[in-house]
């Protein structure tokens, strides 16, 4: 497990063409903050078109709305995004299990553990239905009051597939 | 705000170049998760050089490891990660401000409205020395129960200035 020693030469090459980068300023450009899940598959940057500067990117297992929030309201109140989409995906692994199991998993790893119960207090945040997880997200933050009222949020599946992003609402 | 106006005239090109991306396995290909900040100057791609497929890329405000324990347990537990990479930024907007301070511009956006006393509930995970965050964030995932003992764990600053990464811890 050293995946780490890649970084620095990889990041040479970032650097060497890192150009005018350098000025850019820390609140996004296009007022946007994308919110997605963790997902190896998913190039956020490529399947949006978005480039350095213009969005705050929050991502988290499922791309879980509720788990975003602290982000957002720093987002929105320090930083001056107004505009929210929300992304979950097809083939997500949050749809191929529930908190029960992955906490009984948790503690069955080392059953002699008793920190290990430490899991029964972590809400997954898993779903069952991939469409539906995207209404109930966006409707969360549309109604929540820490989310400022005039926010524009859409809701999108993204298609591991096959690249495409499809705007559910 | 229609940012997401954009999406899908961009998505058309990653979707007409997105080849044998279609077969990647859900499971991280470096065994890696990133941890990092949702700042929108960060290329966590570009920067690292990681592709489609290798790693889960968590993003929250900050990049703080509290806040991801959900989404990494989900990674190890369930799609097999063992390296966990921390990175914080300069120039982050974490340093700017403290909890009360956000607690009270909330709260005073609109000084009738009660239901903004939620944000009494939040704890902003703000820091004030960015080397000493990392240090700090990669202990905690070091010391924490839930995450597997096993695990690689390296604590990283990246320089928004340069594009440069940075090792820490």
């Amino acid at each position: 497990m050293s995946a780490h020693l890649d970084f620095e030469k990889a990041n040479e090459k970032y650097v060497a063409g890192f150009g005018d980068r350098a000025h850019l300023p820390i609140h996004p450009g296009k007022k946007l903050a994308v919110v997605t899940c963790m997902d190896a598959r998913l190039n956020v940057f490529g399947h949006l078109g978005i480039k350095e500067g213009e969005a705050h990117i929050i991502r988290n297992a499922g791309g879980a709305a509720k788990d975003a929030l602290r982000s957002i309201i720093i987002s929105q109140r320090l930083l001056g995004t107004r505009e929210i989409a929300v992304f979950h995906h097809t083939a997500c692994g949050m749809l191929t299990f529930s908190t029960p199991q992955l906490r009984t998993l948790v503690k069955e790893s080392d059953p002699t553990n008793v920190a290990l119960n430490a899991v029964d207090d972590v809400d997954f945040l898993e779903f069952g239905d991939l469409e539906k997880s995207v209404r109930e997200d966006v409707t969360f933050l549309r109604e929540n009051p820490l989310v400022l009222p005039e926010t524009k949020i859409t809701g999108w599946v993204y298609e591991v597939e096959t690249g495409k992003v499809r705007q559910i609402v």
